[in-house]
C-alpha cells in the first residue's frame, strides 16, 4: 500500500453532524445538577486567565474539540494557539492561552481535557507505530475495538497519529471471518456470495490461518487477505507468494516491539487493536489565574 | 475512613435509566448499515454457539451488560454462566457459554466484547489498588478524569474492582479549590459562603497545597481536605496534626507503585484519575461454532 | 446552619446542557403543525411591540428562560428589561419590553409565559417561607417532589426565592429511610453500612420518628438527623438535646402557618414538599400591540 | 355543547407513543448517579409489599402511569388495584397493594408518587369544576396554559376529572386573537383569511371584547366566538342575542366561585386556565414493609 | 369553501422546532463515517462556486430548507437566490449561485438536493391539481398518507404548491369512517358521541358511502361529509340535495384526469392522497466550479 | 460483477439498531394528541380483525415493518401472514389476517400502511429494473438519492426489489468526481490521494465523461470507473477496451426504457437514482370489521 505522509489529512475540520450533540450528552453527564461548588462559594461573574500545558512529549490532537466544549460553556472566550492539530510537543510546552468568564471556563474544563487527553494519547501512541514503520510499505491500522460512542473521534485521533483507519463499522468493509466462511461451507462459497451480494464499492476481505486458506480465498477473487496470528516470517513467505495480487494484512498479537518485523516482512496493512482499547491519557494540565 | 470488604455492593444489578438509549447508539455506531458481511454472504439463519474465555488473569466486570447487548441483538439468546461479576479469574477460564442465531450474536459481539473488556480492565486495575492498600484505613477512589458518555459504567467497575467513588459530577460533593478560593477572597470565606449557600446533604472539601492553607480549611469548617501533591511524609504528618478531625484525602502522583505509602501515611481518602482515565483493555475472546 | 442572604447566589447565570434540548421539545409540544392560526390569518410578517405586566405582587424568576425562549422563535428580537431576576415586584409593575416579528412572538409567547409564570409562582411562595423564618438560623429547603422534567428549574426557583435544595436526586446525598433500615438490620447497620460504602463527598442523614431512633443513628455516626412528624416542641426538645453534634432537619406537615415554630425550635432545616409540588402559577401577561 | 357522563372516554389506556421515552428521562432525572443510599445501605435484593393509601378525599389519576413507572425499575412487580382511574376516593381508603424487589421499588416512587399526585391534583379540582356546572349545558374546558413536557397527560387528567379540552396545540384550532385582528386588518378579514387558507377540519374561532364584535365575527362567519373578560350578565345576554347560531365561550377571570354563573348564564364553553397551571398534589402515600 | 389565491400563506418562513434536530438526523445518516472522499483525496480546503439549475418546467419548493442545510455544512456560504419560494421555474433557469468551503458544500450538497428535489417534486405535482380546479369553488387537500418523518415538510409543500391541508394528524380533526360507527352503533351515536365528547374545536366529519348515510350524518350534527369512492355526477347529486348545510368533501380514486369533474360537481374539498404519497422527484442540479 | 438471485438475501431479518426509536417518532407524528375520533366515539375497547389485500400487482416489501408498528400500539394482535416478503403478489390477493383491539389498530394502522406501500412501491419498481437487465452480466443498482431518513428502508426495499446497493454514505466507499479531481489538480493525483491516505476496505472510484479520463483513471489504479451520461454504444465501447481490469459503472439519465441497452453493452453496474427518488406507492387496503 502506499501511504500518507503523516498529517497530510488534516486540512479538513474536526466534525461531524452529531458533534453538538454529543458534547451536550457529555457536559450533562457533569452538570446534571449544576456546578455547586461554584454557584454556592463564588456568586459573581469574573474572568479568568488559563493556559493549557504539555506535562509530558506529545502528538497533540483533540485541540479544536477542546475549544468547542469551552465555547459551548463560557460567556465571550478568546483563545490564543501557539501549536497545531498533529504536532509532536515536548514536555513544558504551553499550547494555548485562554481568557474567558470564570464559571463557564470550571464548567467545560473537566469534559474538554478528558477529551484532550485521551485523544492525545492516542495520537501519541499513533505516532510511536508510525514512526516504527517508517521507510516501510506498510501501514499500521485501527480496528473496530473502540470505546462505545467514541468511535469517530478515536478514528481521527489514529490518523491525526499518522496512522490509518480500516473499516470503519460493519457496513464499511466485507471482512470474511471464520464462522461465515462456516456459514457459507467454504471459502469459496463465501467470497463467491460475497462477489454476488454485496455493494460493488466494497473490497472482499477474508481472514485465513495458514496458506491453504490464502490460496483458497486468492482463488475465490478475494481483494484483501488477512493472516491472522502468523509470525513475520510466515508473513514474509505470503507476501513472496502472492506477489501483490492482493492486499496482505497482518493482524494479532502486534504491538511496538514486534510491529516493525511485520512491516519489514512487507504486508501492505498491520492492524493493531490497542491503537484504540487501550491507551494512557496524556499529561496535559489547564492552569488558571482569575 | 471505614471501608467495604471487597464487592459487598454487588447484589445491586447493574443499571441505568439510559442504559438501553445508551446500547442503542452504541449499537448504531458499528451497525448504520447494518452487517454487510452477514447479509451478502450467509443468507439463511443459523444457531451458533460460543463461549467467552479470559486470555488473562483478570477480574471479570461488565458480564450483565455484554448479555443486555446480546439479548438485543439476538433471538432465542441462551447462556450459561460459569462465574460472577466481580470474581477474579485466571488466564483460561472460561467465561460462560452462549447459543443464538448467528447473525444476531455477529451483530452484538464487538459492542458486547468492547465493553466487557473496557470494564473488566478497569475492575482489574482496581482490584491491584484496593490489593495495594489492604489492612490500612485508606480508601483509592475515583476521580472526573473518564471518558466522555461511560462515567456511570467506569464508576462501577471501579467498585466492582474493590476501589470507591469520588464526588460523581459537578452536583455530587462541593470541592474549593484555587480559583474558588480566589474568587471567593480566602479560603476561610469559601468555606464560609459553601456552608452558606450549598445543600446540607454534600460534604464541603478543600484542596489545600500546605499545612498553612489545611488550618485554615480546617477553622472555617471543611469536612475534607485534600492534600494536593504532598509525600507521604507531609500526608503523615498532616493526619498527625488533624487527629481525625476531618477527612483526609491525598491526591496527585499515586500510583500502583507508591500508593501503599500513601495509605500507610493514615490518610482516609486516596484519589487516582488513572482508575478510569488509562485503562488497559483485558483480554477476552468470544469463539464461536456454528 | 448558616445561610444566605436571599438572592445572593444570582450571579450566576441560568444554564444546563441540556436546557436548548428542553425548549426544543417544549416547542414542539405546542407547535407540532406549526401556528396554523398566524399562517392562514396573517401571511406577512411584522414587527410588534409589547410588555410583559406583574399583575399581582410576586418575586420574579425565569426572565432570562422566558427570553431565551422568545429568541429562539423570533426574529431579531429586541428586549428592555426593568427589572431584575429575584427581584420582589408589586402589582401592576411593568417588567420588560420587547419587540419582534410578530409570527416568531405568538409561536413562544405561550410556552416562555408558562414557564415565567410557574418559576415565579415558585420563587414567590418560597419568599414567603423565608420571611416566615427570618432572623432564624433555619433554612427551608426543597424535596425531591417536582415535577418530571422540571426539576433543575424549580430548584432554581427555589433558591431565587431565597430557600435551599435538598440533596438534588438519589445519588446526591445519603438519606436513610425506614425501608433501608429494615434492609441492613438496624439503625446502626444501616448507618455503618453507608459510611463504609457511599461516596465520601456525601453526608450521610437518617430519618427518624423518635428520640431512640434519633440517638442511636448519631451514635452510629450520622451527619444529619431528619425529624419525620415530629412537632415543635419534640423538635426543640432534639435540639436542646443534640447541642449542635449533628445538623438537625424537621419534615412533614409544615406549612407556612407553622413554619416559624419549627425555625423558633432551632431546626436548621425545614423540608418543605410544598416548595415545587404545589404552585400557584403567577399571574404575569404580555400585551402586544403591532 | 352536549357533553359527556363523566369518564365515559376512561376506556382508552392512558398511551402515547412517546411515554415511555418521558418514563426514561425521568427517571434520568432521579437516577444519574444511581440510588446511592440503597447500594451503599442495602447490598442485598429483597422483596418489599407495599400499598398507597388517600390520605385526603380524591379523584384518582394517574394509575397506569403510576404502574408503568415501577415496572420500568421493578423486577418482578405484582400489583393489585383496588380502586379504578377516574374513580372518585374517600381520604383513608387503600387503593393499590404491590409486591416487588426493593431497589427497583425505591428507584421508581419518587416519580410514580410525583406524577400520580400531580395527575390526582388536577382531576380532583376538575371534577370540583365539573360539579359546579352540573346539570347546565356547559362544558369546562383547559387553556393552553400547562406546564411545559406534560401537557399530554395534564390534558388527560382534565377529562378524567369530567373536564374537557380546548384546542391542543398551536394547530389544534383556530383561535383569532387581538393581534390577528390587527394583522389582517379587521375581524372581517381575519376570519376570511381563516377560511380561505386554514383546514376545513378546524373549527374557527374569534376572542371577541364587546358585542359589536362579536356580531362581526359571526357575520364574517366565525364558528365560536369567545367572550373574553365578561360578566355572566354580559354572557346572558351574549346568548340571548346569538340564539345557538355560533358555539359561545366564556374565558378570563373564572373559578370555582363564580363558574357556575358563568354556565347558568348559558355559554356552551368555559375555560378556565387554573385547571392545570395551578396544582395542588393530592396527598398519596406509598408504605412499605420489608 | 373559499380559498386562497396561490402562494398567499408564504409570507411566513419554513420553520419548525425539530427542524435542527431533523437535519442532524438526516445529515448523520450520509456523514456517518464523515466523507472519506473529501478528506483522502483533498486535504486542503478551499473556496468553491456553484449553481442550482432547474432541469425542468417546476414550481420551487424547499429553497429556505436547502440552504438550512447548506449552512449547516458549510463555512462562510454565501448565496444569491434568483427565484424565489414557490414561483413556478421553467427548464434552464437558475434558481441560485452559492459560494463557500468546497469540504462543506460537498458535506450537505446531497441532503440538501434531495430535500429540494422532493419537495419541489410535490408542489408541482400540487400545482397541477390547483390549476385543474381553477375557478371552481374546490379545493384539493392532502392526506395523512405522508412519508414517514417527512409530514410537515409534505404538507408545507402541498399548500406552497396551491393546495390544502386535511386534519394534520390523528388529533387535527374528527373523522368518522365505519369502524368508528360499528363501534358506536350507528352513524347518529358515532356523531352524537364525538359532539359529546371531542374538543369543541375540531369540525366533525363523517365518512359515508351512500346518500342514506349522508342524510343520517347530516341530521345527526356532522359538520362535514366525505363522499368515498362517489362518482362526479353522484357527488353534484350530493350538492344540490345537501344546499350547502355541510360542507362535502370528494375522496378516492382522484387523479388530475378527474379532478375537474368532481371540482365542477360543486363539492368543496376534494381529497388525494397521491399529492403526498406518490412523488416525482424533480430534476435540480448542482454544478459546481472551484 | 456476478450478481444474485433475486431475493437470496432475505434470510435475514429487516432490523436497524435505531428502528425503534424512528417507529416512535413517526408514531409520534400522527400521535401527537392522540387519536381524537377514537376516543371521543368509542369509548370501549373491542376486538376488530382486518385483512391487507393488495389492489394491484406488486412485490410485496416491508412486511415485518408493518407488523412491528402495529403490534407497538395494538395489545394483543394476532397475525396469519398469507404471503412472504419479497414475493410477486397478483392484484386482489390477501396479504395478511390480523385481530387485535381495535384502538390500538387504528393507531398503527396509517403508520403501517404509509410504510408498506412505500417500500412495496420501491420494490415492485426495482423488481422491473431487475426483470430488465435478467440475464446479462449486469446489476441495477441504487444511488444516495434516497429520502431524508429512511435510506435504510429503501436500500432494503431495493434489495428485496432484486436490485443492488451502491455506497450506503459517503464513508461507504470512495467516489471521485469532478470536484475532487479539481481539487487534486488530476485524475492521477486523485486517484493516487485516495490510494494513500482511504481505508483499504474502500474500493476507489472515479467519475468520468470521456475515454481520455477512463484511461487516465485506469492507469491511476482505479478499481470502479463511473461511466457519466455515456450512451449505451459509448458504454459497449468502453467494455471492450477495458477488458475486466476494472469494474465499469454506466450512470445517467438511464430508466425502464433504455436499461437493457446498457446492460447488453456489458457494463457491470447499473446506477438509477429514481430507484429511491421517485416512487409510487403500492396500492395496498387494510380492511377492518368489527
Amino acid at each position: 500500500m502506499e501511504h500518507s505522509p503523516i498529517g497530510n489529512t488534516l486540512g479538513h475540520k474536526l466534525d461531524h453532524p452529531l458533534l453538538d450533540a454529543w458534547i451536550t450528552d457529555w457536559l450533562a453527564e457533569d452538570l446534571h445538577h449544576g456546578d455547586v461548588t461554584s454557584w454556592s462559594v463564588m456568586p459573581d461573574a469574573r474572568q479568568a486567565q488559563g493556559s493549557c500545558v504539555a506535562k509530558q512529549d506529545l502528538v497533540l490532537c483533540g485541540l479544536p474539540l477542546f475549544l468547542r466544549v469551552l465555547a459551548r460553556t463560557t460567556s465571550n472566550l478568546k483563545v490564543e494557539c501557539l501549536v497545531e492539530e498533529g504536532q509532536a510537543i515536548a514536555e513544558g510546552e504551553t499550547l494555548l492561552r485562554l481568557e474567558g468568564e470564570i464559571h463557564g471556563i470550571l464548567a467545560g474544563e473537566r469534559l474538554g481535557l478528558n477529551l484532550l487527553q485521551h485523544l492525545t494519547g492516542i495520537a501519541t501512541q499513533a505516532r510511536q507505530f508510525a514512526d516504527a514503520v517508517a521507510g516501510t510499505q506498510a501501514r499500521v491500522v485501527d480496528t473496530r475495538k473502540t470505546l462505545p460512542g467514541l468511535r469517530f473521534l478515536q478514528r481521527y485521533a489514529v490518523r491525526v497519529g499518522g496512522c490509518y483507519n480500516h473499516r470503519y463499522d460493519l457496513g464499511g468493509g466485507v471482512l470474511i471471518k471464520e464462522n461465515h466462511i462456516r456459514g457459507a461451507g467454504s471459502i469459496a462459497a463465501a467470497v463467491q456470495s460475497a462477489k454476488t451480494n454485496a455493494p460493488h464499492a466494497l473490497r472482499i476481505e477474508v481472514e485465513v490461518t495458514d496458506f491453504a486458506e490464502m490460496r483458497e480465498a486468492i482463488q475465490a477473487g478475494a481483494d484483501v487477505v488477512m493472516l491472522d496470528n502468523m509470525t513475520p516470517n510466515q508473513c514474509a513467505q505470503a507476501v513472496s507468494e502472492v506477489e501483490k495480487k492482493v492486499i496482505l494484512e497482518a493482524s494479532g498479537g502486534i504491538h511496538l516491539g514486534n510491529v516493525r518485523d511485520y512491516a519489514e516482512a512487507g504486508v501492505d496493512i498491520i492492524s493493531v487493536g490497542a491503537l484504540t482499547h487501550s491507551i494512557q491519557a496524556a499529561d496535559i494540565s489547564l492552569l488558571l489565574s482569575s
